[in-house]
Parts: structure tokens; C-alpha cells; sequence
């Protein structure tokens, strides 16, 4: 580097490498607890958000999604995709980094990877919704689908909410030994099962999350009985749902935010008027969550930008305690602000060419 | 770093250094014009793209926008803020970054900062539309508002166009002094005026750059008269004007995406369905552009997505040449791609120490 870039110009930036540094130093029960805890409280003041749907750029056989929010003070964004077919050539379904910003100046403030972190963020908040919605003295979960997501769900249903047993499928059954072989060091109770019906088997709390991009049956209408819970996570865009719709018809439903949750989740199988109950309204004591032991509670989860705020806000502050980041030279510091063309004259004259 | 990242979890990226050294080494009037052809060439193909208006977080003092873009091959995203005052505190008032990705994959194949290059494709806009609409024999230009924008506006001018003589104005007669300056050694003729008067004087073609966020009347009617080419870049958003209504009501309105424009330009001003014409129908013989020389002709500008795509394409071209750029550890790249948690877990293990 010829010039040195003044500390305006730098960002912090928490690279996959600085992440699973993180992840591992801090203890990943930890960092979804922690996490957890800033959904909630991010939740606590829905009211102060600037919320809108995510901007999505389809195309034949994936999205690009940007996910904006703020609370008035910060700027946060992610920048993700998902695009099925990506693990045929080694790729991953989802990638995705993020920005937060300050309202003040407009300034990034910190630039990460956030493939990891939505997976954290993504299990903290089925955590926070099974806290909250799940029956009393609920001891098992079935986890349907096995793919990316599937032990972060895992992890995070033993870290926020104390489950110990969990049955897996999956119709790869590799996926399922995945796994449970990449848990097996903790000390729970898992059971690989030969089929959805096995799995649901006993189960007061199911958690859904699957990839195919289509409309899908991932768990017909017999299969959920009196008084469980179902984390419905992976319909979450036009076209991909997981659950019967019949299964919603007999259910209390809860979102994260209806406006989206119409478009992406499961409820797209539903009358645009089909009430809802947005979780935050639960977790504020404005609205009933479950009611009664038999209720049927389905937390339509789709994934939402205020999750991703909170996700990054955590990280910051990990980041200004002891967090291991790098430092992009990102954002231009001209001596004079209004002096940017000065800016690149002047490294013209200091490396004795013009800039013709 | 413990680990060495694989080629698919680097993303490339262009700092503040790396562009300097680009734009220096590659020289300003050459990569304007190739930005300029750049644009043209994305303009030509229009309705491939998909097209969005801005998504803006507006706040009591500015702005921060996403503006994404995709012509179903490649998406491209730029992150910019707009806030006035942030001068005051030896802040820009804009600065931008932004990614290149592949449709196919939904994988960033780029990250760039933007500040620089928005401040060139900007500039390269402008230059298009003055080739396009400008009167023949044009030789003089007005350049009202001579902040960040101004001496870009100016070299794309003279690089794209071949303008040679212009005339400058601010209220702030330091910034016309330091404007001129940067531009001293390079042969322009460039007078510095005492007021819009002036400087309009003998101009065959106008460009208003300033930056309040406020309506502002820079240009008042009597000062534009027949045959004048105006570039009206600084009223660009909701709030932001630059031109007296009377001139718009006068004069042919060339816009860039009429949907944006109502909101964000000039435009603003007048009736939502007073006849506007995109520039691109006329860069592809679909629209007149000027059609006798004592027409007025305003480009009410503000900036469109599928500008920054032609500049960040036009850097992944040079990127892939030879152009100086760092690679960030961006990417999760799992053994299996299905198998992220793994990924953390390995990294646990390789460091002789466990996820908690």
C-alpha cells in the first residue's frame, strides 16, 4: 500500500476466518444465548423500526435478497441468496455478509460474513419462538430436514430452551447421519428415524427445515397432534412452502412480520386475511401466545431483516470488546471532504505520474 | 490467519487504494470514457434489466440507499448515504460501496468501494447525455455548484465530449477556488464567475451540481435561454430541487427511469404525468432527443442502479485484466456444502479446542 488509509477510511471487517475464531473463543451455547437475548430485545421495540419487505431479485433458479432495517440510530443490511441447485457444484445454498451502518453519518460501521451468522441468528430465533410458544414440560423435537441449518437448530433448542432429545429425517439419510455424527460429542439424545412419522413420534416441539425450492408436504395434516409446537423455517419464498395447509387452518399461527410472511411463508397457502399474530406482540404481552395445552402453535418463520440487525449489533459489540476483525480501507477520506478529486490528484503527484 | 481460506471463499475486492491506483495508472479520461461506454452499451440493452426504484432509510438528516440491479445474468448492488452536514464534521457527504454477483450462483463476484467510482459513472452519465441532447457547435459549459461532483463533471465533459472551455460558480467562492485549481495543469479554459448570471453566460450547456438537501431555486427561468443543454445532477432526491418549475414546463425533460425520477429529480415539481422521455430510448432511436436548436433540453439526472452495474462491470473487466485488488475471506466454503456446522466444528478441532 503506497498511502496509508486515516482510521475514517477504515471498516471493521469479520471475515469467515474472524467469525469461527469468534464462534470457538466465546462458545457457540454462548453466542446463541447472547444472540437470542438481542432478538428479544430488538423485538421488546418493534415499534422504532423502519421495516420494509426484503428487496428480492428472482431468477429461474434462485433469489438475491437485500434486507434493510433501522432503528433510527443504526443501519443494518444483508445481502443473501438461495439457490438449491448450488450444492450439485459444491457450492452452498445460502451465502450471505452484512453491513451495519450509523444513521448519523451514513458510515459502515462493520462489514461481515453473515453465512454463519444467519445460521446462529436464524436458530436463536426458532429458540426464542419455541421459548415462547412451546407447551409446558416439552422434551423432544423433531427436526425435519437435515441439511445447513439443522444442527445450529439443534444447538440452539439445547442452549436457549434446555431440550436434550431430538429425532432427525431427512430423505437423504446421510444428511441425518451428518448430523447427528457432527453432535455427537454433547451428550444428547438423538435418534436417527427412517420417516417423517417416525419422527414426529412423541415429539412436543417439530422443527421444519427444509430446501427444496417448491411447494412442498413436508408434514401432512395427520401427522401434528394436540398441543405441539411446529417451527415451520424453511418456506421462506413465493413458491416453497413445507406445511399442509390444513395443518394452519387448525393452528394459532405467529410471524415475525405478517407483510412478509404473507409473500414467503407457509401462510402464502392462505387467505390474505387468515389471522395472525406477530411474535414480538407475544414477547411484548400485547397478544395471547398459547393459550392452552392442546393448542396447535406453528411459528411461520421466514427469516426477518430486525433478526439480522440484531445478529450484527451483537457482533459489534464483540467486535469493540476483543473480537478478532481485519480492516478495509472501504470508504474514501479526502483531506478535504469536498476535495475528492483533490484526493486522487494528489496520489497521482505522490506516486510522480499524472492522471492523465 | 489459522487456515487458508479455498479461491471460492475469496471475493475480490477493490479498496480506496486500489482504486486510486487504477483510475491513475489506467489514466481519468480513459476510464471515463470506457465508463461512459459502458453505460451506453447497458442503456442499449434496457429491458433486460430488472428494474427497481432506490430503496431509501431516510432519517431527519439524510439518507442511506440500496440500489440493485440484475440483467439475469449478473445482480449488482451500491450502498450509498447521503447526508449534507456531514461535512461540518470533515465527513463526505456521500459515500458509497457495492457487489458484483453471478444470478446463477447467487455468489458476490466482487466488492468495491464506490465513492470514487459513483463520482466517475456520475460524471459519465452526464457526459452521455450532453453527447446525446447537447446543441452542435456546443462549446461552452456552465458548472453551478463546484463541490465533490464538480472537476469529474468537468474531465467527463471534456473527455467524452470534448468541451474545453468552462465556467464556474458556488456560493462558496473557495470551493470555485479549489476546483479550478485541481484542474489548473490541464489546459482547460476555466473562468471562475461571481454569480449564476455569469456563469451562465455564452453557455451552450448547463450542469447543476450542488448538494443542500432542500428546494432550491439554482437556476431561476430568465437565466436559460433558447437552444441550452441543462444537466440538473443535484436534485436527486424527495425534497431536493434545483430548477425553477417554469424551466421544466419550457424545456424537453430526458430522464433516466421515469419511475425514480418523479420521486427523486427535478420532476418532482411537476404533475406526475407531465411527458418525460428516457434517455435510453433516445441513445436507441426509439425517442427524439433535440430536435431543433432552440429547444431547451434538461437531463433532470438522479442516478440510477443500472449505472452503477456499468461501472462495477466495467471494474470486474478491469479486475480481471490487471486492475490491483485484495481478496476477502468472505465466503463460507464447507468440504460439503450442506454441511456449515462441520465446517465450525473442524475449525474447533484444528484449534485444539471445542465449540462450547
Amino acid at each position: 500500500m503506497l498511502t496509508t488509509p486515516s482510521d475514517r477510511a477504515l471498516v471493521p471487517f469479520v471475515s469467515v476466518e474472524n467469525m469461527l475464531a469468534l464462534v470457538h473463543r466465546r462458545g457457540l451455547d454462548r453466542c446463541l444465548r447472547e444472540i437470542t437475548d438481542y432478538i428479544a430485545e430488538d423485538f421488546a421495540r418493534w415499534n422504532l423500526f423502519d421495516k420494509t419487505p426484503r428487496v428480492a431479485s428472482h431468477s429461474p433458479i434462485g433469489v438475491i435478497e437485500l434486507m434493510p432495517t433501522s432503528d433510527g440510530t443504526q443501519y443494518a443490511f444483508k445481502f443473501v441468496n438461495g439457490h438449491p441447485a448450488n450444492t450439485k457444484h459444491g457450492l452452498q445454498t445460502v451465502t450471505a455478509f452484512g453491513v451495519l451502518a450509523d444513521v448519523g453519518t451514513g458510515y459502515p460501521k462493520l462489514f461481515s460474513e453473515m453465512t454463519l451468522l444467519t445460521a446462529l441468528r436464524t436458530a436463536a430465533t426458532s429458540a426464542l419462538a419455541t421459548r415462547t410458544l412451546a407447551p409446558k414440560g416439552a422434551q423432544t423435537v423433531a427436526i425435519i430436514g437435515n441439511g445447513a441449518q439443522s444442527e445450529f437448530q439443534i444447538r440452539a433448542l439445547a442452549a436457549v430452551c434446555g431440550f436434550t432429545a431430538f429425532r432427525l429425517y431427512d430423505i437423504d439419510a446421510a444428511a441425518t447421519g451428518r448430523c447427528a455424527g457432527n453432535l455427537l460429542a454433547l451428550g444428547l439424545s438423538l435418534t436417527a428415524c427412517g420417516s417423517v412419522e417416525e419422527a414426529v413420534e412423541g415429539a412436543e416441539v417439530i422443527t421444519t427445515c427444509t430446501a427444496d425450492k417448491r411447494y412442498q408436504t413436508i408434514l401432512t395434516d395427520n401427522l401434528v397432534g394436540a398441543g405441539v409446537h411446529v417451527n415451520a423455517i424453511g418456506g421462506d419464498c413465493p413458491g416453497k412452502t413445507e406445511l399442509h395447509r390444513d395443518i394452519l387452518l387448525r393452528a394459532s399461527v405467529f410471524v415475525e412480520y405478517t407483510e412478509q410472511t404473507r409473500i414467503e411463508g407457509d401462510i402464502q397457502q392462505l387467505d390474505p386475511k387468515h389471522p395472525v399474530t406477530e411474535l414480538h406482540d407475544v414477547l411484548a404481552g400485547k397478544a395471547a401466545g398459547r393459550t392452552d395445552a392442546g393448542q396447535i402453535t406453528v411459528f411461520d418463520g421466514v427469516g426477518f431483516a430486525i433478526e439480522d440487525f440484531s445478529a450484527l449489533r451483537w457482533l459489534a459489540d464483540r467486535v469493540s470488546e476483543d473480537a478478532p476483525s481485519d480492516q478495509l480501507d472501504l470508504i474514501t477520506d479526502p483531506d478535504d471532504p469536498r476535495d475528492l478529486y483533490g484526493m486522487l490528484l494528489r496520489y497521482a503527484q505522490h506516486t510522480s505520474t499524472n492522471i492523465g
